[in-house]
């Protein structure tokens, strides 16, 4: 399984300041919302340059205009865009389309969406590479986790490439290892961790068990 | 009516262009989404100073983090920040409440939403100030436009504030103008005339209409 790490920090220096203990240990580096609504893709340029290993992830979360959306993503240098799965069709096969042309991917994010498995059918049928079971950060307070979606999403499509997101720890990571995701996005665990190290690390332990 | 200039251009310099002549006609000026992934939320800090004025209101379509996405739009200078009607009810609730606490505006974005009047209740239930009926851009192209999903939301709901966007046009606003929008928001018809200023007086013509 592949480690994402999720930056969501203030700043482009902030996202330094963690990958330059984690970077080692995360497969891709994802460039968060606030961290983007804040810095705009200066961010991303600059990671993609500064860690050129790293897989550079934009979480645009795409919803209205695929096509220019996802092209600012990839002109920036990311490997990878977001759409919102709850988006219409059409604006996620346009994503879908500036990727192929550019030779990157879309990730397409079932947040919020109501019936994730139907809809993930739909979407991989759009053209999206990688599906997203992700529980929305205002609802994990309440105690929801993304393994009962990401089960049901498995089980409608065995061989999709899944991702899953939303408070993810070293012991989540043991629940849904069964269920295969490809990679597991982690903010929080890595990036308010007093040693972000010792927490990739604990990561990377969990993720390699097999 | 109000108008609310969509400036989906590609930097600030360009948002300052056309706003430079065209903003003694406009009384929101809107951050587009594009344009905050390139720039981030420095456009809407540089705006509201050079323009106070102007309404400034940030495109976020808040989808995950509800309080920490408003909160960063009205650190920034923001009036007003927009929630997706699509995003999990706590999330729309955590930006209103953000939205309350600093004194500003949340705009619901019922894009891409299947059932908008239904919605649009919730939406409001949930503190939202504004709705937005919003055909998504990837549509216009099939002729969709939003007067039948505002006249939905209106029959639902007499008395909500509500705007209405998607490849609006002077003729297409008097169209929608026995629905009483409260705000009308125009994007490429003036940013990409050859002519803004005149594009704009042509605009503001039709919405003053009686």
């Amino acid at each position: 399984m592949k480690l994402q790490l999720a930056l969501d920090v203030e700043s482009l220096a902030a996202a330094r300041a963690v990958l330059d203990t984690t970077a080692d240990l995360v497969d891709i580096a994802e460039v968060g919302t606030p961290l983007v609504l804040r810095a705009g893709t200066a961010v991303v340029t600059a990671l993609k340059k500064e860690y050129p290993r790293l897989t550079i992830l934009a979480d645009f979360k795409i919803m209205d205009a695929g096509e220019l959306e996802a092209a600012i993503a990839f002109e920036a240098g990311a490997d990878i865009v977001t759409v919102l799965a709850a988006a219409e069709t059409v604006t996620i096969r346009r994503a879908c389309d500036a990727a192929r042309r550019a030779g990157r991917e879309v990730m397409a994010d079932l947040i919020a969406v109501a019936e994730p498995a139907r809809r993930a059918g739909e979407v991989l049928d759009a053209g999206a590479d990688i599906l997203c079971c992700h529980v929305a950060f205002d609802r994990q307070s309440a105690g929801v986790d993304p393994a009962g979606e990401l089960a049901a999403v498995r089980s409608a499509l065995p061989g999709a490439r899944v991702a899953v997101a939303g408070g993810m720890t070293p012991a989540t990571i043991g629940l849904v290892r069964a269920l295969k995701p490809e990679i597991v996005i982690v903010g929080g665990f890595v990036t308010r961790a007093a040693d972000p190290r010792a927490a990739a690390t604990a990561l990377r332990s969990a993720l390699d068990q097999s």
